[in-house]
């Protein structure tokens, strides 16, 4: 697509050259001496011969100390020259207390000195593999520095101490036009490129001296933890030194990180070039999966058989990833097959049987809860094997680079290292198995799964250098087994995400589905181990629920969950961990790449939608993708602000408008338009639902009561509705009611009063509230009819889930007749009214109709958003229909609009028919209507093909004058035909079958009969 | 009951007693100076300044440094003095940093430093609160150091920098002979102590100088962990600083710390005097719970709400055994009362409703694991709620002393340091709880469940000074309520104990109970938790088994578990957590001692048995709590040694004689006797079982084949018989046996073969064995019938349980005829055969008595062995039963014999009678007949009385006609009334009952009607 800036071209220079020209003071010495004197450390006899000595540990080729001294001198005072003494005095304290230490005993001591003052910062130490001061406080997410800074890092001959000084003093951090160059280069090149964020990483030889090689790593400002710690013990493993680092950090919160190594002190590396090649590579996970390898950072202790089995960067991470997959798919997989054969084997089930099943499944569970820390023990203890199926792994998913050598290369380079076969085959896995591990144990089941695993993944980004988080493509069918309590039916697809900070799922039942993001945060140890428990399954209802929301529109359900790290609660976590979780699962999207191998081999689309803590994040997730070459960038998200094609529920009052559609058409059936009606609303004028339902409320309306996040308003003789309409507008919730437009008999209650009295002229009396918070919270469960007489409809537009159940249900129905006090109830907010309370209130006479009716506006609204998206090319949906040239974007938006009040009488004309019909509740019907066009769905779907059989023609009619919205053909320039080509095929067929499912059950009912649909069928042809 | 030795009568005396009289040489000070010279550190211009300096910092007073340099002095060579003078330097440069770090900055630098030669080592540190190598070297449970040692702590004052100097040198340890008096003084005393391991805490001040006190304490070597630095903590706590320490290690494995503190270096505390002695109190909890220390050790981060509110040992004591309650006991709670509702809602559960059962049961149990560390957070985030908690705790608990004055003060010492008031009563709690915690929150659950622990405690020994581990009596109707699925009964007492490194409960169904204590290690994290968890309900359950197997004695079911804290492993860990377990248990079963109070108000009486890693422990638990002076000590443990009063099962082959009486009522009945039979057996002469049924085993019998630990033998045409009584006289596994006397068809297979060819006398061919190992251990279950034709009795004394079992049954059923191929089959070995392969292979015809009727041998000797021990007094029981005067042992031996083998006769006439007439399996009519004895032993236990009225001498005739052995009578030198008298009434009514229910069930059959028990009672009374 685009080129990466070929910076070999530019010529390169070597360290010499962060000698800049200009003329800079250098350290006289006498000035030093006698300061360093008059600290009075070293006695002044022996002063002069111990500076030269320390002068000399530093580097002399590149001599590092002039260039060590220089952040010293340039301070306005002479303080600099202070602090330079007090830290060749610790240096020359430390040399005696190593050369004390030598008399006699062999134990190395650890130094780990710090000395800060004002804006610098030196280490002295000898364990920079350990030195996790660097990480913490500059590099790190959430490090403690938040100023630009310089770090220069500096070896000595002194008992391979080394000398660090970071400083945060712009003065210090001149940039070496170089270092520039490069940046620029980053940040300007023709396109942007492919991720700003991704690491990058080059590897350039000097120009002069052949002996020099740098590598360069730029990354985006504290975007991982521990780089420099763990990129030090990279070294190590490959027993590489370096002689000087360099990390600088750009206002553009880019971060360069620059090694230089020469080849004399790394003689015994056969060949550096590739050594350092593999590091790069490896450096790439080291990034995405930091906690990966502090695993592997523990000195290998003696007792695991010789020393020289050190797992690989590559290795580890497939470890880390490992028992993340384990811990959540394993007791789901031996669950299953013993959950249900419990059942199978208590077909009839007695009482006391009963009870055995609890217990005995109790056990199971308890056995069963493998904590992270045992599978990891367990993958240590068989860490032959693992490391055997990690290289299956590599060999089924490592993508054939240009040539072949890239694989050979790797996994020959490996096995010098360690020697060790992949499995032949499964057989040779079993065998293996079952002769090393006792088959009664959790062992064996642990390794199971983790070649579950292997056979699941279908694609992965595992292998691929430029990745901000490692992303599986797994196949359902392998990791579900369909008969489970738990999990009744298989998904259709599943995606695996593990990043530094966070793991995520998504999981979606139909190729075509749709469905939120939701990003979940713990606050300790305990939440976090409860949300880690509960991630699969709550991913998996999330999805299982969306499917039966569904059912109007071709999308079926999906969902995907990102759970956070412990202790990463800050906006800036979660908008990282959302930009890594799309970034990877793009990577795998990308069909054909030769960036991974394609075991599922066909073309995957996802959609995605909001869902909590990502609302404000879909702007951006779009213009990445957009920014990554996706073709379906446009429909990738919804929820998406109208600059971007998106069409805002809020702003249009999608959702409202289904609500409003149930609620006049229930005016009109029992006609209440000549009448005015006292309406109850909770949730306010600055909730989506609240304000629209004001701003769209029709005139035979009076609003009486209104409760929202500030508090509670009430007016028996009606709320001023101008008043209410200009607080709809401006989202501002009740409390900025003007208090003169009340009647003498209305009042405002905030949920900071404490003890306010208030009129009640039903019981004619005054009432005190004692708390305002309780007042809101409980005044549609207690106080409401104290307060009003008669409420002829409510519309809850907010409110907790359940906010109406059976311990406060008696509140709405009249105990003398048996009545709904309030005769119809349209339920906007999900799940306010449980469902045995929808039940009661029907019973009592209640016209009410169920929240997966009411509010299905939104998903409607999203779903023709993503049509536009898909049957719009680039240049129309740009520049004809986000630029709403001569309104094509209102119009279709009122097209929507229309669509979502249609669909709505259609549904409320089938429900009140059948319930007059049959006498069942509204709230069941609606189930009854979802499960049928569902499985009416699933029936078409399975056999579109042949419906269509030498008719093609007629689903052309379909797609072109009865599904796809006309408005669209004239946004478009294209022709029909292309238009319908830009939908892919799938998408057509989900639309053809959703619409006839549901206009047919929608017409005929939930009995589907032969019969009557080919009648159906054959209207429909002429 | 007895003295502790009064020590202030001796003359005590100070710190300076320590020099010691005898010349010693000092040190001179030029030698010193110029090695330190030669070592080159400290420039010779300053050396003598810098030298004397150094020396000063030591305390004058008491001329320390004299004693310090002593440790150098007098070595053979003057390493000693090298070593002297690296101190110095080293300290010389520590001085120097210090006052470098000094230069313009404020953060004081840690030091920490080790310097060792040969056997000394000497600790420079200003962290001595936190510094846990002295813990670890040389006090800890598994310290690394096992030589005698002598530590001296020198404070100094550099930066309240202190010296300690370890040396393991005896010549270092001169034991002022004022110690070694109080050594003595603790071995030797009249009687021997009460209990040597426990911490032996003094406080003396000394005779010339009053300003000094000293802290002395002694307990045996490295019995806890972590003592020095809490110790220390807890000084720091009280602001207490010492100017000296001595820790001094003796042969006899006695640890003895003096600390001495001198006025004016704590003039701040207003009386020293109670300080100290409030300390002393504290000690004893740290000596039994270090861990429950170290978490107040943290520094109290600055958040929680000011500065002063830190834990008293007592207090976080507490903490830690509440958490540790509230882990085990909380989702027992709260999990009954919506498990079994779960239930109740679904009284007729139709099978989807199960699917939906299992998964909202799976949810609750997913969000009921509270780890322990969840649960600490929470009770440190109540913190106050804790604290007054603990003060009703101490207010029921807290003994009366002979003034009132120690509560008061220990209590109103707690009020003016964090002024907390404990709940009046538990409205106050309720609605405290109500308005601070959300109560539906977990935080809810846990902090009732505190409550409930604290209204479940009757007896506790939380508050006297020697304990070794805090134990707990609790009441079960307030921890378990009975209609739980899992804890179908609630147990009659509970013990509740919490050690160093274990914690541990015992459980038990009625007043007179009896069973094993086992003892559960882990290996690692992951079995840790496993066991951790399941702790409680095993041994519920195992308390609850026991309890049917004890349907012929007197002794209804209990059972104690152990839990060792991981890593803990060794015997030794073992053999301390199971004494400090029954010492704490001791600890509240002595009625009326003041050192608790009591709640219960009744006697208790225990009765332990050997279990898992205790059976090599009975013997000393016993000596044990005879030498605490337990009137029950005769009675507390069974499987104890002969020398003790024990009766061996193995040696007198108690269970095997049940199991042999049965073999031989089935020949009897069948007319067997005049057969020859052949036999097979698992189990081999090596173990008790194989051993005894090998040497009882009647004339008809020919062994063909027997399986044991060390192979499998087999002879068709039989085994010699006497060749196979030697092996079991010598205990010796039957590879042993002498091959020579095997007929030509006969082999032997061990373990360790590997493809050895065997001739098969049925097939008449050679079969080659391919691993002796899988050989044996499916001999029985694959191989038996191809080298044995017919075997007629089949006495499984070992094996694995469920060796037999569904998927091998076939093997014992000729698939021509469907019989059983073994006539009779009775099952030594427990749970050798499965319930429903028992029922098959009776079906089949084969006579076959289930385990829990045919090896009750062993429980019926045990609780014989325990009445000799109650009714006997001390003089009687060693000299004339032990000491087996005039065969009085061998007599009640035999006794014990007959009554195993009646008992198995009665049973087998009722169960053949019974099956004969009624067709049912004996495996089930055996269940029949515990659960008939049961129920009506349960019946005539509540109404024991009324059964009585006013026919007392009916009621003596029963007990020393019927059921108490004459044999004890003569044993006896008191008369039968005293007798009687010694046995407690309690176990006379159990003895009695069980007898009336037992011969009743054995005569009459399970059914229990009205007139016919009557007509028993009649005939038993004339």
């Amino acid at each position: 697509m685009t080129t990466t800036p070929d910076i070999s071209v530019l010529s390169i220079s070597s360290v010499k050259d962060y000698q800049t020209k200009d003329a800079s003071p250098s350290l006289d010495n006498d000035l030093i001496i006698d300061i360093i004197d008059k600290q009075g450390i070293i006695p002044d006899v022996i002063l002069e011969q111990e500076f030269n000595d320390i002068v000399n540990i530093f580097n002399k080729s590149n001599d590092d100390f002039a260039s060590f001294s220089k952040y010293f001198i340039n301070k306005d005072n002479d303080e600099g020259l202070i602090l330079l003494s007090k830290v060749i005095n610790l240096i020359y304290l430390k040399k005696r207390e190593i050369q004390l230490k030598s008399i006699s005993d062999s134990s190395s001591s650890i130094i780990n000195e710090v000395i800060q003052q004002g804006d610098l910062q030196i280490f002295i130490t000898n364990q920079i593999t350990n030195n996790s001061a660097i990480d913490k406080q500059y590099l790190d997410l959430g490090a403690t520095n938040l100023k630009d800074f310089h770090i220069e890092v500096f070896t000595t001959s002194l008992e391979n101490i080394s000398i660090i000084v970071a400083s945060t003093n712009p003065k210090d951090s001149i940039k070496s036009e170089f270092n520039s160059k490069i940046v620029d280069s980053i940040n300007k090149s023709s396109s942007s490129l492919k991720k700003k964020s991704g690491p990058f990483l080059k590897f350039v030889t000097s120009a002069e001296n052949h002996q020099e090689h740098r590598l360069i790593i730029s990354y985006s400002k504290n975007s991982t933890t521990k780089f420099f710690q763990l990129f030090n013990q990279l070294l190590k493993f490959y027993d590489i030194t370096f002689s000087k680092v360099h990390i600088e950090s750009y206002s553009s919160d880019l971060l360069l990180l620059s090694f230089y190594f020469n080849r004399e002190d790394n003689e015994h590396i056969s060949d550096l070039m590739t050594t350092l090649n593999q590091i790069l590579k490896e450096t790439s996970l080291i990034y995405c999966l930091p906690l990966a390898h502090d695993a592997f950072a523990k000195k290998p202790s003696e007792d695991d058989e010789d020393k020289n089995f050190r797992l690989s960067p590559q290795e580890s991470s497939y470890f880390n990833i490992a028992s993340t997959f384990i811990y959540h798919f394993i007791d789901r997989l031996s669950f299953t097959n013993n959950g249900s054969d419990i059942l199978a084997e208590n077909k009839n089930a007695s009482n006391s049987h009963i009870a055995d099943i609890l217990t005995s499944y109790q056990q199971i569970l308890k056995q069963q809860c493998f904590s992270e820390l045992l599978i990891e023990n367990v993958l240590n203890k068989y860490k032959k094997l693992v490391v055997k199926l990690f290289k299956n792994f590599a060999l089924k998913h490592y993508p054939k680079d240009q040539n072949q050598s890239g694989l050979n290369l790797t996994i020959s380079y490996q096995r010098l290292v360690n020697g060790i076969e992949p499995f032949q085959d499964d057989l040779e896995f079993d065998e293996y198995l079952k002769s090393n591990v006792d088959d009664q144990s959790a062992d064996y089941l642990i390794l199971k799964s983790l070649k579950r695993f292997n056979d699941a993944v279908l694609k992965t980004n595992f292998f691929s250098n430029d990745k901000l988080a490692v992303s599986f493509r797994l196949d359902p069918s392998k990791i579900f087994d369909g008969n489970s309590l738990i999990f009744p039916e298989i998904p259709y697809g599943v995606f695996f995400v593990v990043g530094s900070h966070f793991r995520g799922f998504h999981i979606r039942f139909h190729d075509i589905a749709r469905g939120g993001i939701r990003i979940v945060k713990s606050y300790n140890d305990a939440s976090y181990e409860i949300n880690k428990r509960a991630m699969l399954e709550e991913n998996y209802n999330l999805a299982y629920t969306q499917q039966k929301k569904n059912k109007d529109i071709p999308e079926s359900g999906s969902k995907g969950v990102i759970l956070l790290k412990i202790g990463h609660t800050s906006e800036r976590d979660s908008k990282i961990a959302f930009e890594r979780y799309c970034d990877s699962i793009i990577d795998i999207l990308d069909f054909g790449s030769d960036k991974y191998i394609d075991l599922l081999g066909k073309r995957e689309i996802l959609f995605f939608g909001p869902d909590e803590n990502t609302a404000t994040l879909c702007d951006f997730a779009t213009e990445y993708a957009k920014s990554r070459g996706c073709s379906w960038w446009k429909s990738f998200l919804t929820g998406k602000s109208a600059s971007l094609g998106g069409i805002p529920h809020d702003e249009y009052g999608m959702t409202s408008l289904s609500v409003r559609s149930f609620v006049e058409n229930i005016y009109k059936q029992k006609g209440l338009f000549d009448k005015t009606l006292v309406k109850f609303q909770t949730g306010g004028p600055d909730g989506d639902l609240g304000s629209n339902e004001i701003l769209l409320s029709s005139d035979n309306e009076v609003y009486a009561a209104i409760v929202d996040g500030s508090g509670t308003i009430v007016d028996a003789e009606g709320l001023d509705k101008d008043e209410l309409k200009k607080l709809a507008k401006n989202r501002q919730t009740v409390d900025h009611f003007d208090k003169s437009k009340l009647s003498k008999s209305g009042f405002f209650v905030s949920i900071k009063d404490k003890n306010v009295k208030v009129p009640s002229p039903v019981t004619k009396t005054e009432v005190t509230i004692a708390d305002g918070m309780v007042f809101r919270n409980k005044f549609h469960s207690e106080f409401l009819f104290q307060f009003i007489e008669k409420i002829d409809v409510f519309v809850p537009c907010g409110g907790r889930p359940a906010s109406i159940n059976l311990n406060n249900i008696d509140l709405y129905i009249d105990s003398k007749t048996g009545k709904s006090k309030i005769p119809v109830i349209v339920e906007g907010a999900n799940l306010f009214i449980t469902q045995d309370c929808r039940l009661k209130l029907e019973a009592a006479g209640c016209t009410l109709v169920k929240d997966s009716s009411a509010n299905k506006g939104g998903v409607t609204s999203s779903s023709l958003e993503v049509l536009a998206s898909l049957s719009l090319n680039d240049a129309d949906f740009v520049e004809r229909f986000v630029s709403n040239k001569d309104g094509f974007y209102d119009q279709y938006v009122k097209y929507i609009q229309q669509t979502i009040s249609e669909n709505a009488r259609l549904e409320f004309e089938q429900l009140w028919k059948l319930s007059q019909s049959t006498g069942t509740p509204i709230s069941i019907l609606s189930d009854d209507l979802s499960k049928a066009i569902n499985s009416l769905n699933d029936d078409l779907l399975e056999s579109i093909d042949e419906l269509f059989v030498s008719q093609a023609e007629f689903r052309e009619h379909l797609l072109i004058e009865k599904i796809i919205p006309k408005v669209l053909f004239e946004i478009s320039t294209e022709s029909k035909e292309n238009v319908l080509n830009n939908i892919p095929v799938n998408y057509q067929n989900a639309m053809i079958s959703v619409y006839l499912a549901s206009r047919y059950v929608y017409k005929y009912g939930t009995e589907v009969n032969m019969g009557k649909f080919l009648g159906f069928i054959s209207e429909l042809k002429n």
